[in-house]
C-alpha cells in the first residue's frame, strides 16, 4: 500500500471526526469548561477538567460568604443544607430521587458506612462480605476493616462472572461490595442483574460508581440498589479530592445505623444532646461538619450539566470509545503488537474509558504522550488508561490521540505504523 | 454616683484598651486578615475569620494547578504530600515534632480513627474507654460507636473533678477521651496531669484539641500525649469545614491500626495492591484521597502564623479574656442578674473563650449583638460564647463588645446599667 493511501486513511478519519464533532448536540457542552490549550485531556476519569465558573464561583464562597457574612453563612449562604442540596443535584445523573444521596467526606469513609451499615440491615447470622476481586483497592482494604469490626469474613468474587458470582451467595452472605466499572479494565458490570441476584439470597449491595456517575445511567432506584457511593472529582469534575456521596435507598433509610454517627447526623445537632437520635432522611449518612469550599466547588461544578441528559452523554461516550478504537486499530494496530484491548468491545460491558496492555513500554509511551499533549495516564506495569468525557471531549481529540500513540509507540520502538485498511 | 463619673469610667477603660492595643507586639497580624467593616469578631473559636491572602491563593490553586496543570499536579505542585506537609506546619504550635500529624477528613473522623486505633494499641483485655461527659457530643456519639465495635464499653467522666476521673481509671480501661477545652463553658482542662494519671493507669489518651490548637500552648509530645485530634476552621482560620488533624504520637505509630485503611495509608499506594500494607509513619492515619481544595486554603491560613509564637498567643488571650471580664463586669455586671461567668476566672483553668449564662434572654441578646456588630454565638439555651483569637482581636474590640452587651441587656429589659466602681 502506498504512503498516499496511508495519507488518506488518515484524512478519512479526520474528515469523519470533523463531521462527528458537526452532528454532536453536546458540543456546546465543551465551552463551559477550561481546558489547557492545545491539550487532549482523557484523563477525566481520574480527575475532571475545571469547569470555567468555578473559580468565580469560589471567588465568592471565600470572599463574601466566609470572609463577609462569616458563621452567618451556615443559614445565610446555605452551607448548612448543602451536603443534601449538591446529593440531589447528583441523584438524576445516577437514577436517584431526591433525598436519597448526601455528600461529603472520601469515598473510602463511604464505602465504610455503606458496608457497615449494610450488613447490619442483612441483621444477624449473615457473615460474610462478597468483595469484587478486582476492585479499586481501597475498597477491599475498607471492606476488610469493616468486617475485621463487624465480625464477618470478606470473600473475594468476580462480577464479570455470573455464575461464579451466583455460587458465592447464599445464606450467610450480609452483603455485595462491587464496582460499576472496573477502574483498570474499563469493564462495566450487569448492574441489574447482579443486584437482582444478590437480593434473592437476600443480601444488601454496596455499589461503587466512582467509574459511572456522570458518564453513563445508572439507574439506583429503578434496580433496587441498595447503598451505593461514589467520588465526584472523575466524570462529575468537582476537582482534586472533591467530597463523595452516598446513596440510601429510601427502604433502608429508617433503619441506617452508621458506623460514624458524628453530630451532623443527629436529629437536633444543635441541641447538643449527650445521647445519639439519628436524624431520619438521608442525612443520617453525613458525619462532621461538612468541607464548605470543596463542597460549593462541586456544586458549581454541577451547573454544566444543566439541560444535559445522562442518556446522551452514554450515546457520545459510546460514539468516542468506538472511534477511538476504530482510530488506534488503523493507525496502531490492536492485535498485541505491542497495543493489546483490555476494554470489552461490547457495548453493555464497556465504561466510558478504553485501556489498553502495552507490555513493556507503557510507562515511556504515556510520558511521551503527555509530553505532546495526549493526557491519559498509567496503570502499572503495563495498562495505558484514556477516559472519555463527553461533555469535553470531541471526536478531532479522540482522532489526535490515536495518531499521536502510534507515533509515540513508532519512536519507542515499540510499534510500526499500520497501513490503512490492512485490517 | 453621677452620670458623669460613670461616663469617665467608660473613658477610663477605652483609655486602657487604647494603651493596650498600642503595646500589643502581635496587633500587626491583624493585618494579615480580612476583617468585616465594622464588625468586633468574637466567633472565631467557631468559624476563624479569612486570611487575605487565602483567595489569591485558591484561585491560583483552581485555576493553574487544577486547570491548567490537571492531574499533574499530584506531583508538580505537591498536593500528594499535602496531609503531611500542612502537619507539620501545625505541629508546633500544638508542641509535636515534625511527622507526628497528618491532616484530612472531619474531627469526628479521626476521632473515630483516634479512639478505635487507642483501643487496639491498648490491648486486650482492656474494655472501657473514659469519654469526657460534657464534651462536644460528637466524641461522644462517635466514642459510643467505636466501643459498639470494638466490644468495649464507654463510661463518662468529668475532666475537672481529678478526684473522680482518677477513681474511673483501672485496668479495664483502654482509651481515654478527652476535650483539652470545653466547648461550652471555655473550661481548660489539665492535660498533663489527667495524661499522667491514664498512662499510670495502662490507659491510652485521646485529647480533642478543636478549642485550644492556635490559641494556646499543648505540649503533646512533652507531655506524653498518645492520640489527639483537632479542628483547623477555628482558631487556625481554615476556613468552614476545613479538614481535621490527627496525631499520633511516634512511639505508637508502628503499631497504630486504623479502622479505615484507606488506598491512601498503603505502603505502596500506586501497586494497587489487593492485600492492604500499611505504610510507615504518620502518614497511616490518611484514609481517601485528599481533599485538595480545602486542604491548599488551610495551608495558605497557617502562613499568618509566620512569626507568631504560640506563647505570645496564650498571654495576650489571657489579657484579652481577663479585659473582657474587666468590661463587662463594670458595664453589665456578672452576678447573675442577668450575666454568670461559666468560664474559670483562674487562667490555668481557662481557654480562649468566655461563656456567659443569660437565663431567658441569651437568644435576644445574642441576635441584637450580632446585629449591632459583635458576632459571638451561642449554646442553647442560655449560654452567650465569645471567642477570642489573639491575631486579630484587639483590646478596642473588647472594651466595645462589653459595651454593646451592657446596652443591649438594657434594652431587652434583661439588665441594668452598672454603676463604675460599684463591683
Amino acid at each position: 500500500m502506498s504512503e498516499m493511501s496511508g495519507m488518506s486513511g488518515v484524512s478519512d478519519l479526520r474528515a469523519r471526526a470533523a463531521a462527528l464533532d458537526a452532528a454532536d448536540a453536546l458540543r456546546p457542552v465543551r465551552d463551559r469548561f477550561t481546558l489547557p490549550d492545545g491539550v487532549v485531556y482523557l484523563d477525566g476519569n481520574s480527575l475532571g477538567a475545571l469547569p470555567a465558573h468555578v473559580p468565580g464561583r469560589i471567588t465568592d464562597v471565600i470572599g463574601r460568604q466566609w470572609g463577609e457574612l462569616g458563621i452567618r453563612s451556615w443559614t445565610e449562604s446555605g452551607w448548612w443544607e448543602a451536603p443534601e442540596r449538591i446529593g440531589d443535584r447528583i441523584a438524576p445523573l445516577v437514577g436517584a430521587g431526591p433525598g436519597r444521596i448526601v455528600v461529603g467526606d472520601s469515598t473510602s469513609v463511604n464505602v465504610f458506612k455503606a458496608v457497615v451499615g449494610a450488613v447490619r440491615l442483612a441483621g444477624a447470622g449473615r457473615t460474610e462480605i462478597l468483595v469484587d476481586a478486582t476492585t479499586f483497592p481501597t475498597d477491599g482494604y475498607i471492606a476488610a476493616s469493616a468486617a475485621r469490626l463487624t465480625g464477618c469474613t470478606p470473600v473475594p468474587v468476580d462480577p464479570a462472572d455470573a455464575e461464579s458470582f451466583r455460587a458465592a451467595l447464599g445464606p450467610r452472605t450480609a452483603a455485595v461490595l462491587l464496582n460499576h466499572a472496573d477502574y483498570r479494565s474499563g469493564r462495566l458490570h450487569d448492574l441489574p442483574a447482579l443486584t437482582a441476584a444478590a437480593r434473592a439470597a437476600g443480601a444488601l449491595t454496596v455499589w461503587d460508581l466512582c467509574h459511572s456517575a456522570g458518564a453513563l445511567p445508572v439507574g439506583l432506584d429503578a434496580h433496587g440498589v441498595d447503598l451505593a457511593v461514589g467520588c465526584t472529582y472523575k466524570y462529575l469534575n468537582g476537582g482534586p479530592g472533591a467530597p463523595a456521596f452516598l446513596y440510601v435507598a429510601e427502604r433502608h433509610q429508617a433503619a441506617f445505623d452508621s458506623p460514624l454517627p458524628g453530630w451532623n447526623s443527629h436529629a437536633e445537632p444543635f441541641a447538643m444532646e449527650p445521647e445519639y437520635a439519628a436524624v431520619a432522611g438521608i442525612r443520617r449518612g453525613r458525619v462532621g461538619t461538612p468541607d464548605i469550599l470543596s463542597m460549593l466547588a462541586l456544586e458549581a461544578a454541577l451547573d454544566v450539566w444543566d439541560g444535559v441528559g445522562i442518556e446522551a452523554v452514554r450515546a457520545k461516550s459510546l460514539a468516542l470509545t468506538d472511534f477511538f478504537l476504530e482510530c488506534t486499530a488503523a493507525y496502531a494496530g490492536l492485535d498485541g503488537r505491542p497495543l493489546t484491548l483490555l476494554t470489552p468491545e461490547r457495548h453493555e460491558e464497556r465504561g466510558s474509558q478504553i485501556a489498553l496492555g502495552c507490555a513493556g513500554s507503557a510507562t515511556a509511551v504515556m510520558e511521551r504522550l503527555i509530553a505532546r499533549g495526549v493526557v491519559g495516564d498509567l496503570r502499572r506495569p503495563d495498562v495505558l488508561r484514556f477516559g472519555f468525557t463527553p461533555l469535553y471531549t470531541g471526536f478531532a481529540d479522540v482522532e489526535r490521540a490515536a495518531a499521536v500513540l502510534a507515533e509515540v509507540l513508532v519512536e519507542v520502538g515499540a510499534g510500526a505504523p499500520v497501513e490503512p485498511g490492512s485490517r
